[in-house]
């Protein structure tokens, strides 16, 4: 059944609405009509089987049938803060990150990201990413639809990852060094409920400033396998290794 | 240092030679020279630094310094059996599933695949994938190129998963039901060196017909987790998992 997010005022306890963009798609890509089913999840993660009662060219309305006890997240809410990285690979990152379960992405300015974003771009690329999320949330049957943040500088990053239960940054010299480690230790520690924040350098690396920073902050090195990742790649391969820890392994 | 795949007779104990496209990517891309180095691979995945002794316009020569004994090939091998999917997301998963460390591709025409591949085309996009997992080998520190097979039909595809110790697909619907133990349960049961044979299907998922073929023949139907991925993020989940599984966690 076709998915889709609603603000929390949009789904009471007996009816539905369904306003914006989303309502084209109902009518005219699903070609839905009066009587047809469909999931509406609000901002809390509640999920109901609803029915169509009428469709407007503004507005979708109907009945809430039953609520649904699915939950799909992650049992840790994982941030992804990445690397403002060159083309479109931070569309890839969303839409494959929300796939594997990610709470947040933080996109930052590091030291050696070739691509800078002035404030007006940044707020454009923020609500194409927020689409992205939303669009690869309903297809993946996610309970919510991950927070995209403005970019942030190094130093708000830092800020940001305070609050965070486990700290990683990922890490390639480690790999070339051997350490194999670090990641599952750090999975092992974590909590069912914790937070984790999980940092992902540009093209070029981390500089070594960057790094000490980090580790200063509480954050811990760790190699992702000893092959060398794209940096597109680093967030997908410890969203899975996460998944495969917290939901397959127990 | 930069890589190379070459063919085991063009490294010996004393000397290499590489010849191909790869020249003009040492003299005009890296714009290297006499006395720079690099590292050479040969098809047996002995890793080699090697000097430059001598650039011509066809080929790159020079002397082998030392034999290295990196290893980053994953400890089992995994074969990826990826149902023909839509627009260029084969092409995403070979890069991603070379640098996650898969074995081999075999792209197949499944019921539901909406692309088809005729001969001539098959043969292109094969020539295609396979520069793509040379390029994705040597940039993530592979000691192997994943081979890239010819498409095969289903059936061609049941014969060449016979020699599989482990069999596996990936299916959606043990997610919806909440089964989340047997990829786990599989990996536990793979001895290192194993092989394990991993079928994605496409877009519009598996036949039931498929599915129950592939059951006789031995492969154990698994959700990758609870949300539902799309097929080109199938694979480098699996292979994210394995990586976690035998690399990361002993």
């Amino acid at each position: 059944m076709q998915r889709y997010f609603v603000a929390n005022n949009q789904l009471t306890d007996n009816d539905f609405s369904i306003i914006g963009e989303d309502v084209k798609h109902i009518s005219k890509v699903m070609r839905m009509s009066e009587g047809d089913e469909l999931i509406c999840i609000n901002e809390d993660g509640l999920v109901a089987h609803c029915k169509i009662t009428c469709i407007s060219p503004d507005e979708v309305k109907g009945d809430v049938v039953e609520y649904l006890t699915q939950n799909t997240e992650l049992p840790v809410k994982v941030t992804v803060a990445q690397a403002l990285p060159k083309g479109d690979k931070l569309e890839l990152i969303v839409q494959k990150g929300t796939e594997l379960g990610a709470f947040a992405f933080l996109p930052f300015q590091a030291s050696r990201s070739i691509v800078k974003w002035d404030e007006k771009k940044s707020e454009k690329k923020r609500e194409r990413l927020e689409k992205i999320a939303k669009e690869a949330a309903e297809q993946s049957y996610r309970n919510i639809v991950p927070k995209v943040y403005s970019k942030l500088s190094f130093q708000q990053l830092l800020k940001e990852a305070e609050n965070h239960d486990i700290k990683i940054v990922a890490f390639e010299e480690n790999a070339k060094a051997g350490e194999f480690n670090n990641l599952a230790t750090s999975l092992l520690k974590a909590e069912v409920a914790s937070s984790i924040f999980v940092l992902i350098g540009p093209e070029g690396g981390l500089t070594h400033e960057e790094v000490l920073e980090l580790e200063q902050a509480g954050f811990i090195p760790c190699s992702f396998g000893p092959r060398i990742l794209r940096t597109e790649t680093a967030a997908l391969y410890f969203l899975s290794a996460v998944s495969y820890h917290f939901e397959m392994l127990r």
